[in-house]
């Protein structure tokens, strides 16, 4: 398990989402944070490889090559509807549209991970199925008061309010929350197992 | 929303379980816990309705007549496999047992939930199908070891180390916590509308 595999490690997580610091804690695992303000601009590039793309750099720009115990982990998230990628609402406008657009609907969430040490990294993503249920303009607004949507990508939340709204999901929960944790579990299995030969 | 709907309700939860005063917490509730202590005894009837049937008899155990105000809201979680139902284990061998059968596989995991009022209740329940990658006989004595097993139906909690585990979930993910949060939104709202006829 990870907090077996990580506990003599030199963990750290670049990423400023405290759902992603949930995570780690959620699993026992002993990391540190440091975040690059490296801009994550959206382009027409396929989803999945921009989401690797933005994990790889955040991932590359505090690696440092002074430590060579340090590993990096990074990710970052981002949903789809209809080939369009939503970020994070730039106001409770743009919250409210991303609402209407994910109501009754079935959206894609993706999250693309980094894992680097020494001179060697491995990217992959994740994709989890998200079906939201009738959101009534009530709702829509009654939730953006409570202030959940405007920092995440999709402007929802899964992990709180946010759960009434969603029917089902086909894939990994803690994909959606920002960080795939089976995924992770695999990967950096692999990825350690390689190094010890 | 829930807490919207709920704000001036006098809301008793059912319930012993951490899990599902997490998951009333994250909605923003209020609520106080009253719990009976009524047996759980698993037959050979209908997984689903035995859910419901656990979920009303704890609903029932703890409703008072007197107080007209009091919604009372409870639910019951089980474990489906090859029409097994595993409850919670009775020691590690037995968690270790569950985990082997669990293993690779694909199971179901089913909430019941009653919500009582006055003298009217509904039930319902909800199913989630969790798919849980090869796990190694180190990783279950290791999971083991962390003690989350113990007290969670089929042994093991989703929203703790045993998230390593799971590759993928159909349905609800909160369902597979304990709580249905999108079909209690629901239900909860058809019911008191009605009582508002």
């Amino acid at each position: 398990m990870l907090h077996n595999i990580l506990k003599d490690r030199k963990l750290i997580l670049a990423s400023q989402s405290p759902r992603r610091r949930e995570i780690f804690d959620m699993l026992h695992l002993p990391y540190s944070v440091r975040v690059s303000n490296i801009a994550e601009p959206l382009t027409d590039e396929n989803p999945a490889l921009q989401a690797k793309h933005h994990a790889q750099n955040k991932a590359m720009a505090v690696l440092s090559f002074e430590d060579n115990d340090e590993i990096i982990v990074s990710a970052d998230t981002i949903v789809v509807i209809d080939d369009m990628i939503l970020g994070k609402p730039t106001d409770k406008d743009e919250a409210a549209q991303y609402l209407r657009l994910l109501s009754n609907r079935r959206h894609k969430v993706i999250t693309g991970i980094c894992i680097a040490h020494k001179n060697r990294w491995v990217t992959d993503h994740e994709i989890t199925e998200v079906s939201f249920s009738n959101i009534s303009e009530e709702d829509i607004w009654d939730y953006i008061r409570t202030n959940e949507p405007m920092d995440k990508a999709g402007a929802y939340g899964i992990q709180g309010f946010g759960s009434q709204f969603v029917q089902r999901i086909n894939g990994c929960y803690f994909n959606v929350m920002g960080f795939p944790v089976h995924l992770f579990y695999k990967t950096i299995k692999d990825f350690l197992s390689y190094e010890d030969l």
